[in-house]
């Protein structure tokens, strides 16, 4: 635990610090810590092939040890990555509101840094460096919690970018690592409202779930995405299959991908022949209702419908209308992101009003939610929840805000 | 517990139709909904009556009955509030940003209601009117969990409401009183995620505590003010003390109210002697460090400055400077509401800057943190905290947002 509160502490004497550099010193901060990744890439490597290896050792899967496995290829990414983090608009300092007030007073509203923002991560090592610039960016100290399968590598890539970001000015202790792997570590970091002042956790449904029941600690929900296609009565029906098809398997791995299909009872008889050809031409899975599985489909479970699949699977369902859609959507969904696939006004209108998730579609495929296609530049992940920030989140959802008032003497009786 | 999942299960039940009312039925009910607190009044009195005799059986405090007791006038201010609910301007609907992407997308970032909040606050039954107000006008339903002490008010103030609101359209279970004073009910109602939103506690510090350590719902904290006046060296003596009375002692009892001071060492043997008088012919006591007590205070421990007194007591220390008035108030504070007095421009901005509170005045009184002060027209509370809202919390702050996309088929691979 004692790593645990010396990264804290670190972070939060750092705060202050991070809070008033300049933009121009940050953007040369986050350059030369993209130009320490580049530098020490051989290190890097050496340190990701021993964690490849460990992992291999324990018989960890082959999904995980391809997201643990670091090139080359994948370092230079992470460096660029901060190269474009420096280029992005500096949300802090932003006076959103301001305004004199009968008595004078001058009440300003101005955007400024969270402070300390934790970080719980699993077996992507480049989140080490993307969470790091984001945070640093928005004028945050950082504290990084990667898993265990990749310590050596998560050492590597903040030794690197902290040795060349404190030579550019990085004050000391504003990045971080918790360098013990323990799963009790990450539990006592839920709980340190003392030093950190928000907590995101980026990973599966596991990990999420662990942190919101466990965190004292105010927490943004992220990333878990079960995404809905439901195909109305009066949909283009090449259109729809297209859009079903490409939300479900151009990259079944992540949360925007669909992971159920909801079709109007209507047309059931005609678009599914059409959609189940063309999924498991490519491979997908399908388990459905009574009515889909006459078309194909196997079974599925109540439990189905609850499913993220992250996977070649999807769940099927023959709806009513577009209430019955409307409401299977609000009570199987994560909130993520669905979309409708219709021509008709109302039903398009209704279903972006009445679904209730972060990101809701008309003719469109739910793959769109991320914060580079809706123009942020970056994101530090997608937030489920409703409080502070919602869908893809980008610098501003890493700041708060604070009031500032200029008087001449005034006092309230 | 039969009780609270009743009342949320109802809540849930009436959001969808919340969020669709128009700002003219809303404000419809609002009106309908104050006119029945009218109406009935004689009924919440005689109800209030029962709660105030038990309190007095109970021998409670004279402080906690005055804010039980209702009287006609405060009913009717009570519907004032809201009748001005009705005329502020109705957040839900708000284009925040909207974008054509190069692909064709429309994507809209759009101000929704949250959807079910939950209320818990302590013994004012004012609240229930006010906060039901508030949350009904940003679109949401609401769950409201008052104090044992005031169930009969609360029971009698909700059924006024509800009764003339349903006349005018309000949906069935949109304001949902949980009938089960316990704390268990409590308890229990901060880990209903499946039907609440968020929740927003009302009240004293050991509420605020215990709602942060135990829910598992977002949470946003309010209210708790241990708020500072710091004089600095360069400040105009009479403007300090005026505004440090004023602080202190225009009304002790509310969290923008001051409970330290801090004085630059400089000043100190000039200052002091001047404020302890005015203070002190107020009826305050002075706590304070070996400095304060050489000019009549008593010894302040530790504790002392960690300490929201609400009444008339008020810690004092004298600092060497402003470094040292900012890493005390960074440390001892809760975030609210700070002053500093100076005519030292160096000192004021720094002071601004790098004090981290959700209100940071130069030469005003504390007393102006709220929601009218600033213009918002109403308020549910001061958040200190730093995620979703922070400061006075009018309307919009209790909404959240959706992006809305319009495509016409656009895939991504």
């Amino acid at each position: 635990m004692e790593s645990v509160i010396r990264a804290a502490q670190a972070a939060k004497g750092a705060k202050h610090k991070m809070a008033s550099l300049s933009t121009q010193q940050k953007n040369d901060i986050l350059v030369a810590m993209g130009n320490g990744l580049l530098e020490q890439s051989g290190n890097i490597l050496a340190e990701n092939a021993r964690d490849v290896e460990l992992a291999r050792e324990k018989g960890r899967t082959e999904t995980l040890i391809d997201r643990l496995t670091l090139t080359q290829e994948r370092i230079e990414a992470m460096a660029q990555g901060l190269f474009d983090i420096a280029g992005l608009t500096d949300p802090v300092g932003e006076v959103l509101h301001g305004e004199k007030r009968p008595n004078g007073l001058l009440v300003k509203k101005v955007r400024v840094p969270m402070g300390v923002i934790g970080i719980i991560y699993e077996a992507r090592p480049n989140v080490t460096a993307d969470a790091a610039g984001l945070c640093l960016k928005a004028g945050n100290a950082v504290v990084l919690k990667g898993s265990s399968e990749a310590m050596n590598s998560n050492i590597a890539v903040t030794d690197a970018m902290v040795q060349a970001g404190q030579a550019a000015g990085l004050p000391q202790g504003a990045v971080s690592l918790v360098r013990d792997a323990s799963r009790e570590a990450a539990a006592y970091l839920m709980t340190l409202n003392e030093y950190v002042d928000v907590l995101i956790p980026r990973g599966g449904a596991g990990l999420i779930k662990t942190v919101v029941e466990n965190a004292t600690l105010p927490v943004i929900e992220t990333g878990t995405g079960n995404c809905h296609i439901y195909v109305d009565k009066s949909a283009d029906f090449d259109m729809a299959a297209e859009i079903t098809v490409n939300a479900k398997v151009s990259r079944p791995s992540v949360c925007n991908a669909a992971e159920s299909l909801l079709v109007h009872a209507d047309i059931a008889g005609e678009f599914l022949p059409k959609a189940f050809a063309l999924l498991q031409e490519k491979g997908v899975e399908l388990r459905g209702d009574e009515v889909a599985q006459q078309y194909g489909a196997k079974p599925a479970a109540e439990e189905d419908y609850y499913t993220e699949y992250l996977d070649y699977i999807m769940s099927v369902k023959v709806v009513d209308g577009l209430d019955d859609a409307i409401a299977h959507i609000n009570q199987y969904s994560t909130g993520h992101s669905e979309a409708i696939i219709t021509n008709d006004y109302t039903s398009a209108k209704r279903f972006q009003n009445e679904v209730d998730s972060a990101a809701v579609y008309v003719n469109a495929s739910t793959r769109y939610t991320d914060g580079f296609e809706f123009g942020f530049g970056a994101e530090i992940g997608i937030s489920t929840q409703k409080l502070h920030a919602r869908g893809p989140m980008g610098l501003p959802e890493l700041t708060t805000v604070k009031y500032i008032i200029d008087g001449d003497g005034q006092v309230r009786w």
